[in-house]
């Protein structure tokens, strides 16, 4: 396993798993940058699905936008309630479960699974695109370049990102400056009313919609995505300094008002330079050329674009194994998922991770605009779920001004809820609907792997076990020819059996009847039993020969068949020696009572 | 196995391996479909290489197929002395190895197997031809079609085909009686002046080449193809009728003669009607339409000529797995290569033969004339072996009159070889140095696989063996929880070892002090030893603990692990369980003394 270690470094102590303490600066660079990177393409979604009604339709934008921010203020009050309800993470599962039963909780689980691996595929193919805009010539790769940029945040969370906060905070706030200074000129120019420094690339195309509700019902469920990712900080109170709650809960506020002052800027300054989305630039590429021109400060945008992406995506590595790791613990997962591998990661929830994240950008050639019809349903789900749970949480416990606090939840619930009605209707057809199928098949996987694990759970019990009941041991040699390694098996045989026995089996006379002379010299006086075998069978007789032994046994009677295994030198040289051993082990596997033992033979060189 | 039971059909017992013996009449149908059927494409590939001389070129392959047929009439001559040498069958591997030494034995091994592979491919490809010639709209589906002639043969030999000899008589004749008809009334329309039936349908192409003794030698090189497959007559001495040698040697002229008689009569036939090979019409076929116009007559001649040519390739799936399963008798082989499957058949040599001619179909896109150049070097080269080990052999016994055997062996065994140097030098870089290359490479692996049975064979030996010698035995039992598996993996312990230990590895502090309490309950007097695991490791704190204990170990005493190990109903229920005891195995596996058992705990429904 070198090359393991030379790829993903040395295993760390377990005593090293002390998670490092956050301040409100590191932490925003930290919680928000999944939910501050969605500004990156929420305005383009709700301009693609406008456009198709033409130029007057566009106007919309900000009004939508509006509603969106209203909805994510609604969702900050609703979250700081859970940050203080849940000083030790209050994860939508968590709360769900705790509050509302076992099935909505497994909701919640299932729509959070996909919502992650949702971030790290949609990250990649805007990061990609942000790329692009800049340098088109790579436009080509970019199923490719949203490949490895996958595989390299999978790498990094394998070898175990360590210095997490610190290296984040460098592209979090690159972004938040380089898009203020964007905002900021942008705003400038258009009071002095200065025309853009380069106009937009791309026209308006065909008319093909009218305007009616349900086109601007779908501009809505577009542009939920930009609240995608302000769950982040909830989840992760414990990581706070003290005091833990007020330090999270004062993070929650700033990142939402970042957010939402962005979402908008960006929406309203799309609008006045009449931009919109067009092959190969996204819309922040051609703001960002409107109001800086093609020089230094635009490539810094788009580079910090980009970064801020990747940081969004390796939230994602973050969360998913977590949770996976929490669902295999309450046993709804395999219990391999629980456990840290050796660089302090759970390595198996980032391969799948990644795995389904990959599959995802080659399905939907690396688009963006392809992938978000999939991505908010499972995220307002979850939300809706949460809420829901606080609702009830407010209500059993009645502490302080509970009525105010559960009102609030529900009106979070009752607005989150209405927006997956909507965004689950109105993108059925794009997309949305393998969302809505594949969270019941997520459900019915836990709910079978917790029953799995209860029936072993039942089986393994010690009720009724006698922990001292002696066994009776009898032992049986194959022998198909009498050399060193069948000597060691019978020697190994007469040390832990009191009744051995030898078996041969008959495949060819002249062998037979050479093994049957050998023994006499090295049988030890041990009984060799000369077993037939019509159809040339080793496996057979052998089996049928252990049947016959076990049914006439007593009930605290054991029998252990002893091979002579070979162990060679060059794993290609196993190819020279027939596999009997493995084959005859299959074979008796299901029999109770009887144990398959083998008896390595070491060649050399 | 159940559905390898309804393809393959039941096991067939080992007293029904009685062989049918053979007279004259079935000898020839099973013997000669191979040597016979190289009819159908020699002639044509003689013209190919002529025709781009020209016109006049043409004339010389009356003249080339008189030089192979006298080479025909030495080889069955001295195939003759063979038949009598070796009435058990003298296969050129055994002739060359008994009379040459080792090497040139293998040599021939070597050049035989690529000999059997490209019988296989080539009668595939040409009996497709044979059918896309009378049906053209077939044409394009000639690989598909070739792989299905490959299937079905190896299927119905991993069957066991033991009604051989009555229904491939069928076909043989078949061959036998329209060809005769066919040379028949060609001959008669000739003395009778007629014109062809039907024109040929290709004319003559470009002229890119001047006709020259290298274009001449190549030419013959093509021709050498009809000579294939007339060796096995001395193969299969056994399967005569008594008195064997002189059943088979009339058998071997008889089908010298119609061989050359036939050979003979097509080139002259096709030379007459001005016949060249053309797009999508084999010479054979041409002809057909010229003698009988394409009536009844032309289609059974055509089903005919792909029903021998099936029958060809059937003869390659008795010879190669008898070949290798003499090679691993000899230990030059794997010795899985060796045993009879349960259908009484080779069944790996089966598979790996239809393996490695579907790949050549695939390879040269099931076109004949593209694999002529890899065949006849193998072929000839076997040729030569096996005669100039039939000069040493006469030399040695001097019976009667030794030096005139001597001498036609010696003529065959030159002639040969100036077709092997002919036909490696004018083929090579049409294929023929992919045999050249092969063949040394084959014998290597044969001499590295004699070489690893010599070295197993030497370490198994029982020479120092002190066969009573008694073992001081220790069980170690890994707890990771207490439960129902690991208290009867205990009980286990307890009956095989005198001295058992428990130990658990400390992945968990929680873990570790709930299995310290069960044990004061559950460990019936064993003591259980924590082993502490910084790293999360299973593995590593068991191993090295191992390593300790044998590190003071005497000389005579052995370890074995104990391990729970869980069998569930389903295979895919082994998904929810870690796979540590297959991980803990592995790790022991190189560690002499050491012996891992696993005790299967059953999961019920």
């Amino acid at each position: 396993m070198s090359w393991k270690r030379w790829v993903l470094g040395s295993p760390l102590e377990t005593a090293r798993a002390h998670e490092q303490r956050l301040g409100v600066p590191l932490a925003l660079a930290v919680f928000s940058s999944d939910a501050l990177s969605s500004v990156a393409y929420a305005t383009e979604e709700i301009l693609l699905v406008l456009m198709t009604a033409g130029a007057l339709a566009l106007g919309y934008s900000v009004w939508i936008s509006l509603v969106i921010t209203l909805l994510l203020s609604l969702l900050v009050a609703s979250y700081r309630q859970t940050v203080h309800a849940y000083p030790e993470g209050g994860g939508s599962y968590t709360v769900a479960r705790e509050n509302l039963g076992t099935l909505p909780g497994l909701v919640a689980a299932g729509a959070l699974l996909i919502d992650y691996v949702l971030t790290v595929a949609v990250s990649a193919a805007a990061g990609v695109a942000a790329v692009t805009s800049a340098v088109p010539v790579l436009r080509e790769h970019r199923v490719a370049m949203g490949l490895l940029f996958v595989g390299i945040i999978a790498f990094g969370n394998l070898r175990g990102l360590r210095e997490s906060g610190r290296i984040f905070a460098v592209p979090t706030y690159a972004f938040i400056g380089s898009l203020a200074l964007l905002l900021a000129a942008g705003t400038w120019r258009w009071f002095a009313g200065l025309p853009a420094v380069e106009p937009p690339v791309a026209g308006l195309p065909e008319v093909t919609h009218t305007l009616t509700l349900f086109l601007l019902m779908r501009a809505f469920s577009s542009g939920c995505a930009a609240l995608t990712g302000i769950e982040a900080v909830s989840n992760g109170v414990k990581a706070f300094e003290p005091p833990e709650t007020r330090h999270a809960a004062a993070t929650l506020v700033l990142m939402g008002i970042i957010l939402g002052t962005y979402f908008l800027g960006i929406t309203w300054l799309a609008h006045t330079h009449g931009i919109v989305p067009g092959e190969g630039q996204t819309v922040i590429s051609q703001l960002g050329r409107a109001v800086f021109g093609t020089g230094a400060l635009y490539y810094i945008l788009q580079a910090a674009t980009a970064a801020i992406l990747l940081v969004a995506a390796n939230t994602a590595f973050a969360g998913f194994p977590r949770l996976t790791s929490i669902l295999a613990n309450d046993r709804f997962l395999p219990r391999q998922l629980a456990t840290l591998g050796d660089r302090l990661v759970f390595s198996n929830g980032i391969l799948i991770l990644s795995a389904a994240a990959m599959l995802l950008i080659i399905r939907y050639d690396g688009d963006t605009h392809a992938l978000i019809p999939l991505y908010a349903v499972g995220v307002f789900l979850a939300f809706t779920l949460s809420q829901s749970g606080m609702v009830m949480h407010h209500l059993r416990l009645r502490e302080g001004r509970y009525r105010l606090h559960a009102a609030l939840s529900a009106a979070g619930a009752t607005a989150t809820g209405v927006a997956v009605a909507i965004i689950a209707v109105t993108k059925f057809t794009n997309g949305a609907w393998i969302v809505v199928v594949l969270i019941p098949i997520l459900v019915f996987a836990f709910l079978r792997t917790h029953r799995h694990y209860f029936y072993v759970r039942t089986q393994l019990s010690l009720v009724d076990v006698e922990p001292d009941r002696p066994i009776r041991h009898t032992a049986i040699v194959p022998v198909s020819a009498v050399n060193r390694a069948t000597v060691y098996a019978l020697r190994y045989a007469k040390s832990i059996a009191h009744e051995v026995e030898a078996v041969h089996i008959a495949l060819d006379p002249r062998r037979t009847e050479q093994v049957q002379e050998q023994w006499k010299v090295w049988g030890g006086g041990v009984p060799l039993r000369i077993l037939e075998s019509p159809y040339r069978s080793l496996i057979r007789p052998l089996v049928d020969h252990v049947d016959d032994l076990m049914h006439g046994r007593r009930r605290n009677e054991m029998v252990t068949v002893v091979l002579p295994e070979f162990v060679t030198a060059h794993w290609w040289e196993g190819l020279f020696h027939n596999q009997s051993a493995f084959l005859i082990k299959g074979a008796l596997l299901f029999r109770p009572g009887v144990v398959v033992t083998s008896i390595p033979f070491h060649f050399k060189r």
